[in-house]
This record gives C-alpha cells, structure tokens and sequence, in this order.
C-alpha cells in the first residue's frame, strides 16, 4: 500500500468556501485537492493501492485530516471542483468529539473519512509503516531505497512544513527525499513519486 | 526552450464553456488546463524556458490553438478555474481569417496567442526542434537519449491520440517514448517529464 500524508498549513478545516473561488477562499485547500488527483488517478482508472491524508491546519476548526481510501473511494473525478466538492461536503460535518480509544476516523460516503486533529491522529492510523519526507535538497529519491510494503510520504504544501512537523517527523524517524533538482508543485512530487512507485513495483488500478 | 504539444481531440476551441461545469461543458479542456500548469508552473516561480501548445479539435470553431509561452506570461495561477478564465478569454476572440504568408498566431494578453488552425500550424511555428510523441508502451524516457536544445513532446488528452495525428508526427521524425509502466493523466506525462529535463539541464524558472 501507498500512502501520502499532505500537511496544508493554511488549508480550511471547515467546510465555508466557495467553489467559485477556492484559492482565495479555502486557504489554498485546491493544493490539496490537485495532490488527490494526482495520487489517486490514473487514466481511466484509480489506484486501488493507495491512500491520502489531508491534514487541514487552517481556519477555525482546525486541526482536521480528510482521508481518502483508493480501495473504496467513488466519484473521484479529477477537475478540482468536483474534488472540492467531494471534499466540502466532508468539512460540513460538524466538529464531533470522540470515545477515548475509539476510531479516530469516522466513515464518509464514498471512501472519505474525517478525523478531529491532525499528524497525532494520522501517525497511529498508519499502523506499520516506513515514513519518508519529501523535501528540498534532500538526497534523490531515485539513487534511494525505498520500502515498498509500507511507503508514506508526507509532504507539505505551498508554504512548506512547520518546524514542529518537521521534529514529530524526524522523532518517527522519517527519511528526508527530494525527487530532483527543482521544487515543484506538491502535485507534481506526487506524480512522480507514484511514478518512482510505479518503476519498482506495480500499482494496482482499476 | 522547452515544449509541449497538448492535443485535445474534444477540447473546445470556443469560448462559451461555463466555469461551473467545465468538464461537461468545454470537451474536457480541464485536462489542457491542467498540462499548462504542470508545464509551466514551480514552487513560486514560472518556467521562462517554456511554451505550451494547446490543439483544440471540439466543437464548432475547431480546430485552432492556443500558445502560452513562458517567457512573457503573466497572470498565470495553478488553480484550474483562473487558467480556464484566461483560456475563455483568448477563445471569445471571433475566429479570424489571416493573411497568407503572415504569421499563424495572433498575441493576446498575458503571453497567450491563438492560431486559426491545428498542428498545422504548430509545426510551422515551432521552427527547429527534435519531435518527441509521449505515449503508452513506448521504450522508456530514462533510457533515452535527448536533444536539450529544442525538445518538442506531443501528447494528447484522455482520449489519446487519432491516427492522423500520429501519422504526421511520424513523418515529422518524432520519436515516441513513455513515461513508465503505468498510464496516467496527460498533466502527469508533462511534469514527469519536466523532471526528467529538469535533471539533464537546468530550467530557467523566475
């Protein structure tokens, strides 16, 4: 199974934007939504292998982490509307507390889930797994190993990753990874880390 | 310079597609769209050594073209709606007839043009360059060989690409390479290769 985990800084946590204006009105949400596409697609199908996290660190209901199951994800189609559609219909569930050891993510429809809080919910929903960070100037992720049972990637948005994220990161003993010479989009680093993937072991999309 | 050749066999080449409903509603220029900003667009910065051709063959004013070229473009965002804004601009210019012998494409804001035609006149318009046709099964990009200086890469959508097509592009000497073992999206195709460029010589991006 592969995994990405998007940390959008500044991206809304609730589900009050507009479709009309997603950037100016979502903290930059459709960054997140363009990595959803972007791992989960492929032509004329969806990798059934693969899972995002979107953990939503801005606006007044944060912190929230969407995720999206391949295996059982529907109606993921790949123009960001329809995505920040899809994805706005989640944030609209109002902000629910939780039973003390109960499931941190609760079922949406169409392979959605929502949990209350951010990485500290994420890391123990991952169960076993090999953390890598992508970032820049780090060592190229094609010369490196990778763990191809278990990979997450995790990975920030337009502004980058905060200090503390980056500490929680290293203390889970994370491998710093860039995929090449220039900072691209973090839709882009998706592409192409799927691609990496894809070059070692196959995807399975239907 | 760096290019890329977007064919969209349904995309529309008129400008009266509704930003609400792009895919049902512009023949999927959503996937074009979304190549622009893979082609063009880096962390905080704009590709100057790059020019996307975007050959619109659906609906009523079919075929003409769109070019946007790097070097002068301005207003450019990643998110799809504001590229669709500046795209159904340049297409609400009544289709024009030209002068014979004079140039194809007409300049508009924002380092866009229009050309009244298909590849046709892209061909014409690239001047000297090494043709490259992106497509599934091909020998892999990795492994080949490149020219640098003046790489063409031809795509097309979701569709894919009509014999026609790939008979011109074959008479035109292009040499047809993949991006991997998996298919994916056309706006994927362009931002692995960018990082296979981006990895054999250096981008110009501001």
């Amino acid at each position: 199974m592969r995994r990405f985990v998007v940390i959008g800084q500044t991206a809304t946590a609730s589900g009050d934007f507009s479709l009309e204006d997603l950037p100016s009105t979502s903290g930059r949400l459709d960054v997140l939504l363009r990595c959803v596409r972007a791992a989960l697609l492929v032509s004329h199908g969806l990798r059934r292998d693969t899972v995002v996290y979107l953990v939503l660190l801005g606006g007044p209901l944060a912190p929230r982490t969407v995720r999206v199951d391949g295996a059982i994800a529907t109606y993921v189609r790949p123009d960001e509307r329809s995505l920040a559609g899809l994805v706005r219909k989640v944030l609209a569930t109002p902000r629910a507390g939780r039973d003390a050891g109960g499931p941190a993510f609760t079922p949406m429809p169409h392979g959605f889930a929502i949990a209350e809080g951010g990485l500290e919910l994420v890391l123990p929903d991952l169960g076993s797994f090999t953390p890598y960070l992508l970032d820049e100037n780090a060592p190229d992720i094609r010369a490196a190993p990778l763990a191809l049972e278990d990979p997450v990637f995790f990975l920030g948005d337009h502004v980058g990753l905060d200090d503390a994220t980056r500490a929680r990161l290293a203390s889970a003993g994370a491998v710093s990874l860039s995929v090449g010479p220039v900072s691209v989009h973090a839709d882009d680093v998706v592409a192409i880390v799927a691609n990496e993937l894809d070059r070692r072991a196959p995807t399975v999309a239907l």
